[in-house]
């Protein structure tokens, strides 16, 4: 399984996933700064993923600070989540893997400031250790909604690439092969940054699983004919009612698939759910430079100074969602008190 | 308005829409073999446009043929239709086209080849000149349906460059803008072949028409946020009970649009409809090259090797059509009375 994140030798190290899948590239992180700008740049995407950068970042920042007491210790940490904050602001891994470390920070007893930033090291590990464990509960508990010999469709890149390894949607696909299921994939390619065909038709095609590539424009045309028998997709951020901010084009894949009475799974980690939030109408859009759009690999494919809209997020309401697969289990509709319960200890 | 065919100096001269829109460039051909290619390369491409450079070619053909007996030039001619037949599956104005032109060469009286070849360039030359006059009239009719303040949503390129002129699914955009509407379009971009962000957004800036670029995968979740008015769609064939067969991507723009009470119309002429079939099914899909798909302007977009589906079209039923607009007015269901009504003299 290809690795997308690691924490090495006091450095961050990660897949330089914009060269994707031309060519394989690992880059060393060695200031906070550069990881917050990797993120902002899609070097390192995915909602987990992103979660994973941060609070590596977070590690990394907390290195390079000098001071030698904990109270001014904390105060320059401060610049450091802020700056890791401001990188992308859909997502909500980036927020809650933050929040974490911070959390870790003013829990922690020790007034030694060198043993903090190697105890922040090791939760940053953690993190990452801890989402590929998540990855593989989702992959289990969602591969038994997937039946024998079914082609899945899927958006953007929830894979290995997406998170600290084995995915959330493609973990739910790995997981029914897992479990001895045949299976074939389409895979959209997700316009305007193609993670479906830069990412998701490379790592698929890394692990030997059946996959096909489709513009994004012929999913309904395929699902029409009867080709694809349900959708898989990740999320950037959930809310308690069970709505879901995921790529752009995620909200028609899912009206395509209920208009065709084909079955559309969100598959996320608990983290990925914003219970501060009542409804997807509160879940920050970003909007990305209209290069995206205008141009792909540097070559330009639109007239110049051509208007463009680029949301790069949109909002799937909760009740096109036919489940929501976590590390916890499957919850299905009514989605607010199934998510309540998700978080009852 | 931009000239995308044109006959002069017994050559046929076309604007080469592969290069726009970084490059103008009008290509000169004297050969109906490369009449026949540039059809297929997507030179020039849209239905009617096809269907008056097919006349072209045909006429092209004839000018060449060396036979000084009738009979023999009709052989001859033979080859040249059969070769213009093969250049592309899908749109019937191709057809349609050849088909005239064979029929003016049976109808026609006169013995002399050379007086037959003259006769067969004024006829090509009509083809051109009858479909700008029937998009102006189609604009007229279209562009009733359309409402001040409207914004329109559009799929690929039905505009100037996908006719002999003016447009279709453009030419009712032209229409509305013409009768004093203030509207406003959104272009989808239209992978794999991008006629969308190529054409569609590159005539109507040369227009100064309002055009906002978004990817195919954007438009529901504008549709959601209730930001399109009404959507308006050119067609390759159309079958004798409505059924539309376009752009691959139409299908799901028909389907989302109707989950948000959206109209969906269709614009093309009647030579467009193919009332030797009863249902879409019978349509056949062009599948083009997997380069399209794994390449954008010769930079590879996807890993070497991918598995890759590229249908060409779509057909959307008739029950997701809310009219199709003709040079006769504007068919509203039910279709198949509509459409036989058309054609009565």
């Amino acid at each position: 399984m290809v690795k997308t994140i690691e924490w090495k030798d006091n450095t961050v190290r990660m897949l330089d996933q914009t060269l994707l899948p031309n060519k394989v590239v690992y880059k060393t992180y060695r200031d906070y700064k550069a990881v917050a700008d990797a993120i902002t740049r899609l070097v390192v995407r995915g909602a987990p993923a992103i979660g994973v950068a941060a609070a590596m970042g977070v590690a990394l920042g907390a290195l390079k600070i000098k001071a030698k007491d904990i109270p001014t210790f904390k105060k320059e940490l401060t610049k450091v989540t802020q700056k890791l904050a401001a990188s992308r602001p859909t997502a909500v891994n980036l927020f809650w893997a933050i929040e974490r470390m911070e959390r870790f920070v003013e829990e922690s007893t020790t007034t030694n400031v060198e043993v903090l930033k190697k105890k922040l090291i090791a939760e940053a590990k953690r993190v990452l250790r801890e989402d590929i464990a998540i990855n593989k509960l989702i992959g289990k508990n969602g591969g038994e909604l997937i039946k024998n010999n079914w082609t899945i469709l899927t958006h953007c890149n929830a894979g290995s690439l997406a998170t600290g390894g084995y995915g959330t949607a493609l973990g739910v696909i790995r997981g029914a092969k897992a479990a001895g299921k045949k299976i074939k994939v389409f895979a959209d390619e997700t316009r305007p940054v193609l993670q479906g065909s830069r990412l998701t038709a490379w790592e698929l095609m890394e692990d030997k699983i059946d996959v096909t590539l489709i513009t994004d424009n012929m999913a309904g045309a395929l699902m029409h004919q009867g080709l694809i028998d349900c959708v898989v997709v990740g999320a950037d951020r959930i809310a308690s009612n069970g709505d879901v901010a995921n790529k752009i084009g995620t909200y028609s894949v899912a009206v395509l698939a209920r208009a065709h009475g084909i079955p559309f799974y969100v598959a996320a980690p608990l983290s990925t759910i914003d219970t501060n939030i009542k409804t997807g109408e509160e879940i920050p859009i970003e909007e990305r430079s209209s290069t995206e759009v205008t141009h792909v690999q540097g070559k330009r494919i639109a007239p110049l100074k051509c208007k463009v809209r680029n949301p790069a997020f949109d909002v799937t309401p909760a009740w096109l969602v036919n489940g929501i697969v976590t590390e916890k289990g499957v919850v299905k509709a009514p989605y607010k008190s199934g998510i309540k319960k998700l978080f009852k200890k």
